[in-house]
Parts: structure tokens; C-alpha cells; sequence
């Protein structure tokens, strides 16, 4: 669209990202030795946007590394001139056996609804070229802070709320799998999960991964965010760290925050991602809608 | 507002602003020899963030800086902390003997209601800490782009179209005060005004200061401009280089473009107010919607 909305901003990248995560693959089976991907933004800028990489085992784990736009431009249209063009690949990557790490988890227990829980977080991990304030320092700093604004205002909530700091999601999402299998094997009973992993901007909306019954109460709560700036609740994707629930509690309530993410992709995996590039109002604004909406499903589901 | 809107920007600057603009002849008033305000921004950062100064002449024009809010807040808790504590100033600003300039106006002459003028516009000046990107480079993009599609896209217009790169707005507004002077003159007739003076960032709105039968003829064309993203139409201001029409024509509908605004503050009359700081999409989406905006009001007034 001409103008993009916070909808629209996931939509390109969940299209055109395979090129980088099975880009390398693919091309080892057309004999390639390595490859180069262009940075997955929209932005034009001379930043390396990086990410995971996929290989399959019958095939050879070739080198792959990410282009700046700017490069990948440059790239294209040397090759496009006609000029004998060649790459030089330095790579410093390695990959490194798995070592033990850690989701943080912390509990509220409930006060009339003490075995259903309610989750919220964010990811811990980030690609190592910035920061990862968006990706998702905000997301880690929403859920903190929510549970700081529920002690603050003294809330003695329904269901018990787990906040939980979860790691590895950037590599395979290990610290949600890991969490929903303990929560299997405990037998846990899970209501709802609320997820902030879009950014540090403006809070705007609010998506919801759940039954049209639960998405219809849920969507009936949109007046009561009125003041946090929330303009719209509607049927969407939770999160990926809080996905692997739905396996478990097949009837939970998945919420992801979404705030003006239009310009998310300009810092998404790059060495842009910086506390600098975060707003402090929109950062606690967004914070404020995620303890807002905790407090109305815990008091509604 | 705990989560402030583009409806937001501007009040608590037009609420504060006074500090700087009559800060000196007030200080003056009780003997004051300089005067340092802090920075009309809601960021805490170390720049500078100026503008318009305003003298009595019957009190002495006393030297007047801005200063910075982290320099601010530093001075602030320094003179809190009873520590002794002067300030050296020097500045380099000087008044000089007023110039001629211009504003830069190009027309297309209507078609059927020649004798019928709407005007587009934004102002060409800046406050030259910065490159006055968002104020008002922006504004002069969105008004040339909308001619510019206009021809592409081989529109006729009804009424007479001028676009209008005002001088001077950010001293006086003598721009949009000559050119209403000269309108008056003229006897010519300007139905509507649209001004682009709050950034370049991603179109949300238009404010529109009209009566109220044209306010709600304009409201009805929100539907059309959906597919750009403008969610909204309301009553509000239009803009201060075409304010001065309305004396002339007091009938005229004024509209001003309303972008998702809450960072503007960053970058108003501050070194950080650079080409870099104007997002690309956004700045193409803003003179989108304006050129839109136009073409609806040509058909439609």
C-alpha cells in the first residue's frame, strides 16, 4: 500500500525472508559456494540487516552474509553493466556447540484463579550487530514494567501472571518451545498469553490469536484502552515465543502488541538497533498499553 | 496523554512556547541582563533548540539563548544544589537590516472556474542550526509532488491551482502576510488553502478550519482518502503561511496535513532537523495524501 499501516509491516518481511533464511540451501543445490542477500528493510541504507540461516544436511552448509541495500544495489547494477565482476568473502561466523541459557521467569500468583496462568514477555536474545533495543529490549522492558505498574498499584490479580524473559528466540525459538514443553509436562493450565516483540514505537493496536468467542470478548475491551492510545483490537499473530502454548492449551488467548511499526525493518537485526533509536515516551507508552491490557483479561477471561 | 496522538503535538508547544518567544522582554521587565530557556522539545537531548524571539521597544532587547534540556536540567539541579554558579555567555547572532525575498508560486489555471483559487503550500525558510528538513523541507516536497502527480496524471483542474513556496515564515510570517496582502489587492477569490507545516513523517489526517457546512462537505471525503492512510478528518487548524487568506476570504476552507507527529519536537529548530531524519516512504506518503486531498477538494468545493 501507498501508505503502510502497522498491519502491513510484518506482511513483506514473512513474503521475502526465506531468501535469506533458505536463500543458502537452495543455492548450494544449484552448486553455489556461497551467497549474498540483500538486507531485508526497506530501507536504503549501507547497514548489513542479518538473521538466521537455514542448511539441510544433504546438502553443503555454504557461507551466506547479508548486503546492505545500498550494497546489494550497487551489486545488482554492476552485474546488470556488464563489468566483469568478482567477490571477495571474508566471514569471522562460526558456529559454536549449543551451551546451556536460561528463560528468567517471574510469578504473581493468583488470588481466586491460582492454576491459570496468564504469560506475558518478550525476548531476551538479539543478532549481535546493535543492541537489539526493539529486537526486543522494548519487549522486555513492556513486560517488566507492567509487572512494576501491577505492584505499584497494588493489583492482587485473578490468575496467576507469570512474566517470563524468554531467550533464544532469535535461533529457533528454544526458550518458548522449552517453556511450553515444561508447561505440558507440569500439566499447567495456561488462559492467555500476551507477547511484545514489534518494537518500541507508538503503541496503536492490540492482535489476537484465539477463538472467535475469546476474540470477541477480547475485541470488546478496545473502549477501556481508549485512553492508552489502543485503536483497534483484531484476529492476528500472537508472537513467537508465546506461540508454542496453543500446542498445550489449545483454547489460550495469544495477544501480541503492535505499535507503528512502520519504520521497525530500518533497525530489525542491524547495528542500528540502539537504545538511541527508541523513543522514551512512545517506550513507556507502549509499557502502559501492555499493563493495561494484562489487568482487563485478567479481570475479564 | 499518557499515549499523545498527532492531535497532541502541538498543544504543549503552543502552551509553553511564550517562555521563549516574550521569555526576554518579560526577564527584561525585572532587570534580567541575558536569558537562557530550555529547549521547547520533549526530548532530553544536547542540542539547542531555537526560534522567533520577541522585543518591546520600551524595554531593552536583552540577549537571549536556548539551551538544550539535558544543559537544562543540569543548570536546574546545579542551582538547586546551592552551589555558587555563573554563567559566561557569548553569542554570535546578530539582527541584521531586513532583505528582499520571495515566495515561489506556480499555477495551473482551472478550467471551468478560472477566476477560482486553491492554494497549496509550505515554507521555504528554516532555522539554520539544521537543514529545516521536517520544518518545512518536507512541506515544500509534498506541495511540488502534488503538482507534479498532477501533471503526470494529467488532471485539468476545475479552479485555478497555485502552489505557493512561502519566504519567511519562521520570522514574522511575512510570506503568507504579502501574499494575502497581495490577494486582497487583486480582489482574487481563494476557495480553500492547504498547508503542509508538521513534518514529514507518516500521514495520518487533515485539520481543516472551516465553517461548518464546508467542514462537513470536506469530512465526507474521508472514504476516498482511506487507501492513503488518512483516517481521519476533524476541525483544526490549517496553517500559519495561508492563515492570512482568511481575513481576505473569510469563506475559505483551510486544511493542514496531520502526520504522525509526536517526534517532531525531536528535530524542530534543532541541528537534528536533517535530510536523514525524513523517512523516504513517509515523506512520498505524505505528498500522497496531499495530492489527493487536492484533487478531492478541486472536484468537490
Amino acid at each position: 500500500p501507498m501508505n503502510p499501516s502497522y498491519k502491513d509491516t510484518f506482511k513483506a518481511y514473512s513474503e521475502a525472508v526465506d531468501q535469506r533464511s533458505n536463500g543458502a540451501w537452495q543455492a548450494a543445490r544449484f552448486g553455489a559456494i556461497a551467497v549474498l542477500v540483500r538486507s531485508m528493510t526497506l530501507k536504503k541504507d549501507a547497514y548489513a540487516h542479518t538473521g538466521a540461516v537455514n542448511y539441510q544436511d544433504s546438502l553443503p552448509r555454504i557461507p551466506a552474509m547479508a548486503l546492505s541495500t545500498e550494497d546489494a544495489d550497487w551489486l545488482s547494477n554492476t552485474l546488470k553493466s556488464g563489468v566483469d565482476c568478482r567477490a571477495s568473502l571474508q566471514l569471522s561466523a562460526t558456529w559454536f556447540a549449543d551451551t546451556l541459557s536460561h528463560n528468567v521467569v517471574g510469578e504473581i500468583r493468583g488470588t481466586q484463579k491460582r492454576d491459570e496462568i496468564i504469560t506475558i514477555g518478550g525476548h531476551l536474545d538479539s543478532w549481535d550487530l546493535g543492541e537489539g533495543a526493539h529486537d526486543d529490549g522494548a519487549g522486555i522492558v513492556h513486560s517488566l514494567e507492567a509487572i512494576r505498574l501491577m505492584k505499584k498499584n497494588k493489583i492482587k490479580p485473578v490468575h496467576t501472571i507469570r512474566c517470563v524473559l524468554f531467550m533464544n528466540e532469535e535461533n529457533g525459538n528454544r526458550g518458548g518451545l522449552t517453556y511450553a514443553k515444561l508447561a505440558a509436562e507440569r500439566g499447567e493450565k495456561h488462559i492467555a498469553a500476551m507477547e511484545s516483540d514489534r518494537g518500541g514505537f507508538k503503541p496503536e493496536a492490540f492482535s489476537v490469536d484465539a477463538s472467535e468467542t475469546a476474540l470477541a470478548a477480547v475485541k470488546q475491551l478496545q473502549p477501556q484502552l481508549d485512553k492508552s492510545g489502543i485503536k483497534e483490537i483484531y484476529a492476528g499473530y500472537g508472537g513467537v515465543d508465546i506461540g508454542p502454548l496453543k500446542k498445550v492449551n489449545p483454547g489460550i488467548v495469544l495477544i501480541g502488541l503492535v505499535p507503528e511499526s512502520t519504520l521497525y525493518f530500518n533497525y530489525h537485526h542491524a547495528e542500528t538497533d540502539v537504545l538511541e533509536a527508541v523513543n522514551p515516551d512512545h517506550l513507556q507508552a507502549g509499557a502502559q498499553a501492555f499493563y493495561e491490557m494484562l489487568v482487563l483479561i485478567d479481570k475479564n477471561l
